[in-house]
């Protein structure tokens, strides 16, 4: 990076031709009876006033880019809950999946929606799912990815982990050694969550068990992958080329032939970026101008992966029950001797508990559903048992 | 009791002039959401096929009197809900109580009404809100009851107590001794459940704590009072006199002068029939033919207290757990690797409930109630809340 660039971004520069691209294509069982097939987290009102996740991700990249600069791509039954939550959108900047392939195939898309309107442009890629608490912290991050983007580099946002998760992946971040040509450790202490400086990856890496959860928090060199990514649109083109040819060639069918898209893009193989691109990437030496950059950042992320972790989008109250509650709601729960409970609310049913601890309350107009926070993964469980052939009638629920 | 009485009563006697009374004016706290103030829990359809527990109360009256020999004594505001379900009843036979006043002086009120129609009737007294499970072995002790109080007794039904419960009243079975005239202890051995002969009470007893329970249990000669009251009218009009004079003094007003029930009942003393007559008439000497008669009973008597004891109305599945659900809840609610529950439902959601145990899942259309089985009393507590003067608007769900 030279010296002007540097100075460039440590003063909030923005490169002029940017791009973001929300990814809402998302279907998730995991908060259901909230979260249906046609209607996914990101289109529930659960945040507070009753803004939505994807409403509130693009308020948030609203400050780095535009409407008219900002695609969402999504599936066609959930356009209309797009247009609802996200009515400032241009309906040209929605891009339909014909079908949910992953997000290669739908990185690769947009990219090359991108490249159409500027070749020059670069790219930020963002779940529309996620949550973030300092705004302002995560503005910053924004324009400091983007800017190290401009030059050329695929970067990605690592989350400054708080404690051993195992529901999210890691990226383990590497350094340059002295001579500026092998690979090393970074040092923890330089992994500044506000600093501009990028840092290298090392490796991308699953989701861990507890045990080795716990061995990269005490290494200090590990943070959680975001699955938010940024590159000059060209970049993403030419990797994907090299990396996922199958793409490439159905993407060049597309451009040339948008009618094709819906009968072309099914065959696209169904694989994430993460696989396709950025771990190859990782495997590249530290030492190469092709090796991802990486940005840590601290600014209460969190990827509402299940009911146990919403606790994180409210205030509790006294006794660490959190209630997240759509605008219709009248009333909040009642807590008489109930701790750490988390209330998840549609309806007008006043939600009641008594001397429990420790539960997801869930309920929806059609649906209650009540199980332990540990247990929150699972509810994938009872939506298979909705999914059953028989007389029950209950797939309407999905 | 004479040779050709006890001979009669063996082939299933009854006498020619009963009535039956079903005391219904019950409010109830302890099921809320379910229960409210204008729909006690005696009117919620909560057993199979949606019948009511006053409907099945009913029922098995039937079997010793008919619906003209049949009274209901209830309040103001539950009449509709008693039309509706007891749809057989003549409207002549429907009491209404100004407001409650306790067994004592509904007791009395429906005596002198019997009194008036027959007045050398025998009377049954029942609870409109418990539930019986075998009802050929309640027919049973309801005709051998009203036997025995056709030869002058006031005679209560006693239930073989199956485990050391705290939610009831006991009864203390005694006997005569050798010369017939001193008191004894009743010999468990004598306590037959399907006898005609009945036994002397000794003593009624309150609500006994965990270990007392467990030392009536242990002594044998304890039965669970039922509140069910057999005796002529007559009978029991004297013994008023005489224990409440000032009860009989508003009765007396009353029945000169029907016009002035609401203003008189009122000032009745609101006082239960165990405290002003079985309790005093309980001190009787054994050997007195004042005191009271007790039959045993074995029929799957439960007074529903609370959700915890739901479970005695329907078949759980493997797990233990069970559903009470209203006629109008369209699936049974799915139970996943989840234990001992209880789910008392109406409304048109489906309940689900993931790895979950000994819970109480209570779901009506406006309220969702969740509490641990060991807590079922302090449903109050609950419901004390929604009591709370303030802005809420909680009191439209009491």
């Amino acid at each position: 990076m030279s010296r002007s660039s540097q100075e460039r971004s440590d003063e909030g520069w923005l490169p002029p031709r940017c791009f973001v691209v929300i990814m809402a294509g998302g279907g998730g069982t995991r908060l259901w009876p909230h979260s249906r097939r046609g209607r996914p987290k990101q289109f529930l009102p659960i945040l507070p006033g009753g803004e939505t996740l994807i409403g509130a991700t693009l308020r948030r990249t609203l400050r780095v880019a535009d409407a008219a600069h900002t695609l969402v791509v999504t599936t066609a039954e959930q356009v209309p809950e797009v247009r609802r939550c996200l009515p400032a959108l241009p309906i040209d900047n929605i891009l339909v999946e014909p079908i949910g392939r992953n997000t290669a195939p739908c990185i690769g898309l947009a990219a090359q929606t991108v490249a159409a309107r500027d070749a020059d442009a670069v790219m930020a890629v963002l779940p529309a799912d996620h949550y973030v608490k300092d705004e302002d912290a995560f503005a910053d991050r924004l324009s400091a990815a983007l800017s190290i983007a401009a030059q050329g580099h695929i970067v990605t946002l690592g989350i400054h982990p708080s404690r051993p998760e195992t529901g999210y992946g890691y990226i383990e971040v590497g350094a340059l050694d002295a001579d500026g040509e092998g690979t090393t450790r970074e040092s923890p202490a330089m992994l500044s969550t506000t600093g501009r400086t990028p840092h290298r990856v090392l490796a991308f890496v699953e989701k861990p068990s507890a045990e080795r959860a716990a061995t990269y928090l005490a290494a200090g060199n590990y943070l959680w992958n975001s699955g938010m990514f940024f590159f000059p649109v060209r970049r993403i083109l030419t990797e994907l080329r090299t990396n996922l040819p199958a793409l490439a060639a159905i993407l060049d069918d597309i451009a040339a032939h948008p009618s094709r898209t819906a009968a072309r893009y099914p065959e696209a193989p169904a694989i994430s970026i993460d696989y396709a691109v950025m771990e190859k990437l990782g495997e590249c030496s530290v030492g190469s101008e092709r090796a991802i950059r990486v940005l840590s950042g601290d600014f209460g992320w969190n990827d509402v992966g299940s009911f146990d972790a919403m606790d994180a989008l409210t205030e509790g109250d006294a006794s660490g029950n959190h209630a997240l509650l759509s605008p219709e709601v009248p009333h909040p729960p009642l807590f008489v001797q109930a701790r750490r409970n988390i209330v998840c609310q549609s309806g007008q049913q006043l939600v009641a508990a008594l001397g429990v601890d420790d539960l997801v309350i869930a309920v929806t107009p059609d649906a209650v559903l009540i199980l332990p926070r540990e247990r929150a993964q699972d509810v994938r469980e009872v939506v298979a048992r909705l999914s059953q052939p028989g007389p029950s009638g209950l797939s309407r629920l999905l």
